[in-house]
């Protein structure tokens, strides 16, 4: 025995019910002679050991023997499986010594810049589950004011390797990232098969939506099942060239994945975060050529031309390091892409484009016949400048289409219905005119109130977008919902501000909304 | 009905008896229809309503019945006790939408200057529990970087006006604080008997050990009840001039406690922050004339003139906008004040102190003195530069010690044993030669690991202080504790660092630690 380690009571584990996310919870009795409760406090950290093993979690204490008596410790679900000991095994618990990366976390915030080892330290305690909501936060925040190039660089490694690490056989693997907030911008699931049907790798993996209506992979669940994990995903990229698949099986960038889980509610999404946390899940998914699709719009993420520079740079500058090529585009954010938003109506979208429907979406079908030139150009094979033909031609015969149906058929058919909800109202035009501007921000807020991504087949359908005539009365949108309760409170928020601006009272940044829709 | 507040399915409020500290926790089935639960995560913050009664909490979800059927809401002992709604009531529960206020910690982070009413609306928010702890993080991260005077003016105001605020019937009423950190440092306990004695009103709230091994709240615990509201503080101070309470049923300042219990764990300590902290509390507590208490020393928290001087300055400052008479000094902070460390040894060196016993601690004597000079000498009847001799009249004739015996008895009797933990050991010089320092963490932490504050009569026992003679072998100190466990920690501590400095191995800040001492 470690002569600093004297014995200490142990308690039994026992297994509790209770689904606390990513943060790892324990509860022990008010009565538990070996925890001293009184020198914890409800929601202090404490250090679980069993053996060489340890575990941090968050303390609530109890006054109820059915959820832990005196002798016993309970782990909520995600501690239980985390720490991987049966049920009855004796652990020690102790007050927790906050993990040693956390004095770099704090040096950050006094202003200090770190070395690569020591973000290294810290993305590595952050993988591991050692650090606490609030000490998550603190790096975040400590960060956002300023990181140095080296910084960013180390933060990308380390991410990137805290995680699934794929390699691929082939020498160039391509992929493409749009960094979001654009609804209904399904790109991913038209470029995906044309870029696989020319015989270009693409494993892509896409995230569900946190805050948005929907996700790629919540769309793409609507046509095929997308929790695949690593060894099926390589056989179906093997096969067939592509997947779109759901990256929460993978396990990519694990400490990405827990720093935006306290990113979003805090809403800090600077710069340099976007990017390491980008980059790290492609390095780590082995892309060797990446697309990165910047949208530019008055209610888009990135709003000026000067930030969509400066996000450029940040891309180019890791990648050139990384030693993956990477090319950035900014693209036409102003308005929604495609008719439908929510993941049952892009779906639609996405299938009438492959199907060269007459009556698809032309701007989703332009923008994706874009983006899969840029990727083809990739190709050394293909020569330079018919990226944009190759695409069409592979859309226009049909081949992305079956490729479309082959990576289906490999990831497996959809328990999804593909059902639109019954209950719609349509939000009409408030007076004659052209439509000069769409909130984005305002309509996918809009989709999710309806139920989007939850209800797979609610959402919002566009009759009309910016440019487009139309007179009063006539419908600019259809949303639809499942449920009375959300279809009202859908209906209240479209007519408290519709999202869509009718002749010259254009969205243009600070001084003015959209005008008002009445529904 | 609010039209924009439809019908939704309710749930049935039922009290779990999970004591979740200062965060309000509830808990929902994963099969609970009302509550779609699919659309949050655990701990993912949601919204409980009922009628106008508003709750925001933490989100568990469970599989398991026994805790929340799938009618049913689960609330922690904290979120019952807040929302205050009988068992069985109905509520309709939305994923939370974060506080308005969030917005501007969001702007700070960003690097803008707050407003009055921002800061007031973020305190009142923390006040109210509607920040999450990583909310609080980004706001105390937030603010550490740099805040103007105006908005620790506009922090110490909100922060002294969110909860009670004190009124006495004098013209004078006088209070002191020490910013912490030095072991043994109970002043306040000679002070307050020595001021009353005089007639000056001292109604004085103390806190609870966090970090430490001994607040003066849990030393004065060893001598009477402690835990007094409001009303029967009022009552003991109008009958005895003074008090020596816990300020945790007083609830002065409850945006500060908060605040702290997040600042605490992430160890940030501010210099503007702690300003705000500790005036918003004399503020609420209605004292017009104070005196702040600087120790200064390498192992204390304030390690150089130049630091003491800055925050003389903004206790001056913040003092002199609320119109309050604030003296700061500052004190030998090189060692541990008195010879206890530990509730129950502390108590006794306050007592051997107001006793006059031959064999008192002069230093605890001598500070405690100077402190209650100043602080009488903001009585306007008392000839200015009697306030020393003044203060030493009253102890030595035993006036102060019967002040002292009249406010524990108006408190009441308590609870705690007297006796001293009986497993000890002796920590001895390692050579001959002068004690040339004492590392005022190491002993802290010692007397902590040894079990104090939770077992009182734990701790050390200091034979030895700067300056003496020692041969080798002879005690320096004592430690104390109850538990073989504590015991056998603190003795490998101790091994490890014994915290004294022999013969010019001077712990001078940066390059040494005192030496090493056997145990």
């Amino acid at each position: 025995m470690n002569p600093t380690d004297p014995p200490r009571p142990q308690l039994k584990i026992r297994r509790v019910h209770l689904d606390t996310g990513r943060e790892n919870v324990v509860i022990i009795s008010r009565q538990s002679r070996a925890l001293r409760p009184e020198i914890f406090r409800g929601f202090s950290r404490v250090e679980l050991r069993r053996g060489s093993k340890a575990l941090l979690a968050t303390l609530i204490i109890t006054d109820d023997d059915t959820l832990a008596a005196h002798d016993e410790i309970g782990l909520s679900e995600p501690a239980f499986r985390r720490f991987a000991e049966p049920v009855g095994s004796l652990v020690t618990v102790t007050p927790a010594t906050p993990p040693e990366s956390l004095e770099s976390v704090r040096a950050k915030i006094r202003g200090r810049t770190l070395s690569g080892p020591e973000i290294g330290a810290i993305i590595n305690d952050l993988a591991h589950y050692r650090y606490s909501d609030m000490e998550i936060a603190a790096f975040l925040i400590g960060s956002a004011s300023f990181i140095t190039s080296d910084e960013l660089l180390a933060l990308t490694g380390a991410m990137a390797s805290a995680g699934t690490q794929l390699a691929w056989p082939d020498p160039i693997v391509v992929d493409k990232h749009c960094i979001g907030g654009i609804p209904g911008n399904r790109t991913s699931m038209v470029v995906v098969p044309i870029v696989a049907a020319h015989g270009l790798p693409i494993p892509k993996t896409s995230s569900r939506a946190i805050t948005s209506p929907a996700g790629t992979a919540d769309t793409m669940e609507v046509l095929a099942r997308v929790n695949v994990g690593v060894e099926e995903m390589k056989t179906i990229v093997a096969a067939c060239k592509g997947c779109l698949i759901w990256g929460g099986h993978v396990n990519l960038s694990p400490a990405d994945d827990i720093l935006i889980s306290v990113e979003r509610p805090l809403s800090l999404d600077t710069r340099e975060q976007m990017v390491a946390s980008i980059m790290s899940k492609k390095i780590a998914a082995g892309s060797t050529n990446l697309l990165i699709d910047i949208p530019v719009g008055p209610t888009s993420k990135v709003t000026s031309a000067t930030e969509a520079m400066r996000l450029r740079k940040l891309f180019e500058f890791v990648g050139d390091r990384f030693g993956r090529a990477v090319e950035v585009i900014t693209t036409d954010g102003r308005q929604p892409i495609g008719n439908g938003i929510g993941p049952v109506l892009e779906a639609n979208d996405v299938m009438a484009v492959l199907s060269n429907d007459p009556d698809a979406p032309r701007d989703l079908r332009e923008k994706s016949l874009r983006l899969a030139a840029h990727l083809l150009e990739y190709d050394p094979q293909l020569r330079g400048g018919t990226g944009y033909n190759r695409a069409r031609e592979l859309l226009d015969n049909g081949a992305a289409l079956k490729q479309m149906q082959k990576i289906i058929d490999a990831q497996g058919p959809s328990k999804c219905s593909t059902q639109l909800g019954s209950l719609t109202f349509d939000v009409k035009a408030p007076r004659d005119g052209i439509v000069s501007g769409i909130d984005c921000l305002r309509l996918n807020r809009l989709a999710r109130t309806a139920g989007a991504p939850l209800d797979k087949g609610a959402g919002v359908r566009l009759f009309k977008k910016i440019g487009d005539r139309v007179d009063q009365g006539e419908p600019l949108y259809r949303v639809y919902a499942f449920d009375q309760p959300e279809h009202d409170l859908a209906r209240n928020a479209a007519a408290a501000d519709g999202g869509y601006a009718i002749n010259g009272q254009e969205s243009n940044g600070q001084q003015s909304r959209p005008g008002r829709a009445e529904p």
